[in-house]
């Protein structure tokens, strides 16, 4: 193989609890992975250690000086100035106006790229996953929060503020009270958990009861996935009605853009897998106009915890103007 | 002024009850206008000849021979494959599948671009009217149903099957009873007749009163405009509740698409002028998210009728491929 003439780029996903890294090849291979704890409590210049750190591991797993790298790419978590490497905002960082590729690149001594998370995951969807084919798809990530990324006519749309995608902030139930009205307050992880421990603290049984009651925040999607696996009927009833919710949040981005495909990704999904991407098919069939658009694919994300690095490493790759 | 070097181009705003007509000039001036009714139940035969009348009546009124128009466009009320000039749908015409810009080409010998009608309003106000200067915007067209036309860098976005912008099929309020969930249901002239004319019957005084118990469907929107100016409280708390929901609905597109401005039109609109629009703006101030995008300008067509003609004389001036 001649690896001398290959491509290859670094993808880094900055979350708010960890930092994984790929190497990643032309073919949009991962080549090698590393895992590090973000830390966010000390602060953006001991994160953005890390974030060297993990670009440093993959070169050195897969034997690979780190001047080979053409460009690295990073997902951040929030809106992102991608002509400037500016991450706006990230709130669950603390961090507001960070010139990360800037300080990325000085450090790495390579072209870096930066953009929203959920961004850089549909894109690694749409050019190495479950989005294939698909130039006109929204992907929706649900976890704790819930955040989409949008591809229009085969580009990423950021939007006039770099905001595009923000759909866990739409409003479902304009009339319910504050608190109950927007799908991430009807449907993420956080809002299923919620409802959980307080309907089990009001007496409903449920296999997660010890576990609610003990701390409800180690209620991982691992755990609703394993509860609703066993049979557990409140946990299936919860999740059945958030997935009912992420079915008309995604049938009015539907009805709004015509768009060719939706994809279902984020921790949640992942755990969950194929049940839950039928209840939110089951619904968007339901609620989309017009009724032809419920033939529109919805699909689980292929790429799982890989399509962020993915995402950022093919972005990086492609774009024109990289900070360096 | 040397006519004969200037481009014309006629715009067909074809709609349930009438045909607006207008010649335009390359500065997107309507040279002249003509207005015939649709009389849709005639048939689409009759009714391309009643277009095919409004194109010649404006030419005439202009003193240009036809041969003269460089193309004509038509704003057609339902989904348009504008690549083979076919109206997929019209609901209020009860047609399908008619190659409108083929019958209207062969019979004008002119080059013929269709779009839906929304679509070319949007693009009227982009290029000549409250959209200027705004590449990404939303129309938002409010009338006897609720539509929407999207403009995204700078581009008309029509979606996979040309049906984007169907913002009155959205759903606002999931868990109210089916006849109440989307905009449509919530907000569109009709919605507000018939909630109107339900609490006449059940006894609210309203200066209304005489017209709905006579024939609702004689209050359109210049009687409720008349109404709410003179003070008539039940006619004020129905249309700012539909602005209530409007508002709630343009967040939903401005957080989901980072959008530059938002322009209301339509009947209705023009008919209650600033107080909509102020009403409007209120609810989508408290609900769009990030909160800076409240800042996102909210206008009120500045070409009204003309939105129509002009928009669809100018994408036909500008199509690449028009039929003929």
């Amino acid at each position: 193989m001649a690896r001398s003439a290959e491509l290859f780029t670094i993808g880094l996903d900055l979350g708010g609890t960890n930092i994984q890294a790929g190497l990643v090849d032309a073919r949009t291979r991962v080549l090698a992975r590393a895992k590090l704890p973000t830390e966010a409590h000390e602060g953006p210049e001991a994160v953005i250690d890390r974030l060297c750190q993990a670009a440093r591991e993959v070169t050195r797993a897969a034997g690979l000086p780190l001047k080979r790298v053409a460009a690295v790419g990073v997902g951040a978590p929030g809106p992102v100035d991608v002509h400037k490497g500016l991450l706006l905002q990230a709130v669950n960082l603390r961090w507001s106006s960070v010139p990360l590729a800037k300080l990325l690149s000085k450090r790495l001594q390579r072209p870096v790229f930066v953009d929203n998370d959920v961004n850089v995951a549909a894109w690694g969807e749409f050019v190495a996953g479950a989005g294939r084919g698909y130039p006109d798809l929204l992907a929706i990530w649900v976890g704790t929060g819930i955040g989409a990324g949008l591809i229009l006519n085969g580009q990423l749309f950021r939007g006039a503020h770099f905001t595009a995608g923000e759909i866990g902030h739409t409003i479902l139930n304009a009339d319910a009270p504050l608190g109950r009205r927007t799908l991430e307050n009807l449907a993420s992880r956080k809002a299923v958990v919620d409802q959980l421990t307080h309907l089990i603290a009001s007496g409903h049984p449920s296999r997660l009861a010890n576990l609610a009651q003990k701390n409800p925040f180690s209620i991982r999607s691992k755990a609703l996935a394993k509860a609703l696996r066993a049979g557990d009927p409140l946990t299936d009833q919860l999740l059945r009605q958030a997935a009912h919710y992420i079915g008309i949040a995604a049938a009015n981005a539907l009805t709004m853009l015509s768009l060719r495909c939706i994809i279902l990704g984020g921790g949640l999904s992942q755990a969950l897998g194929r049940p839950w991407v039928n209840w939110v098919r089951q619904s968007l069939r339901e609620a989309v106009f017009p009724p032809m658009l419920a033939k529109c694919p919805l699909r689980l994300s292929q790429l799982g915890d890989d399509a962020g690095i993915v995402g950022a490493a093919r972005l990086a790759a492609d774009w024109k103007r990289p900070h360096c």
